[in-house]
């Protein structure tokens, strides 16, 4: 799957969940491979809405079966790293948070995850669209598991 | 209309959107009636989906025509005061912003608002649901322009 394959079929999902971003927000969709080279496994397709120095929101995309690989948010510049909260909007996601083992989100289910915690999520077969609301997003200070990714 | 029906009607507007709440999050939607007691004009339906110290996010739904009166978030405790923004979801919000007049809202248009400016919103004639990405929601820190207003 090329990327903008990818972006495409996100698109399709945002839509079809009702789900409205504006053109420019739709040409803009990040596809994230991690550097993996493997989009149909591991794999994010992101909707930034805001990013200010105190809140960050998104629509995060995830295609049938992908994963968004474990990582976690570290303290960065005084700040004690992201607090994120995840809420299914669409699908079904598998998500495992550190301490706290597999929880599976269903439209309506949400779950905070703490800064500096590792986690990782997975679609299941029909994929997942997950609203993200969280503090400063700065991908550049993630930190994963697998050595290999690239972010 | 009482706070009851006005609970009801929220409720279906946000299933006619697709946007699913859980059915705790349904009995638990915010009436806001500004202690105005007129809440077919002026009235706001709330849904909290999280509100830490760091980040909050809601869906407010606006009932045709309802309006959110004039209001500002000010400093709080060494904290500048609650950054806002709204996103339209569905129908039409006209948002007016101090200094820079009314902005119309459809859906997947949105506004940052900063700290301690002057505020307020009123829903076109099919009601509007309307996504707030903030910093920490401190409702009783809110100052509204019209003072027999108790929130």
């Amino acid at each position: 799957m090329t990327e903008a394959e990818a972006r495409e079929r996100a698109a399709a999902m945002l839509a079809d969940a009702g789900i409205v971003v504006t053109p420019a927000e739709r040409e803009a969709i990040e596809v994230a491979d991690f550097g993996l080279g493997r989009l149909e496994e591991i794999g994010l397709e992101i909707v930034v809405y805001v990013n200010t120095e105190r809140v960050c929101a998104k629509e995060l995309v995830l295609l049938p079966g992908q994963t968004c690989p474990e990582h976690r948010h570290p303290p960065v510049g005084g700040s004690p790293g992201k607090e994120e909260t995840f809420r299914c909007r669409n699908g079904t996601v598998h998500l495992h948070v550190a301490g706290r083992g597999e929880l599976v989100l269903q439209p309506g289910d949400q779950c905070t995850i703490p800064p500096d915690t590792l986690h990782w999520f997975r679609a299941g077969d029909e994929g997942a669209i997950v609203s993200e609301f969280s503090t400063q997003s700065r991908d550049e200070a993630d930190v994963f598991t697998d050595p290999r990714i690239v972010r």
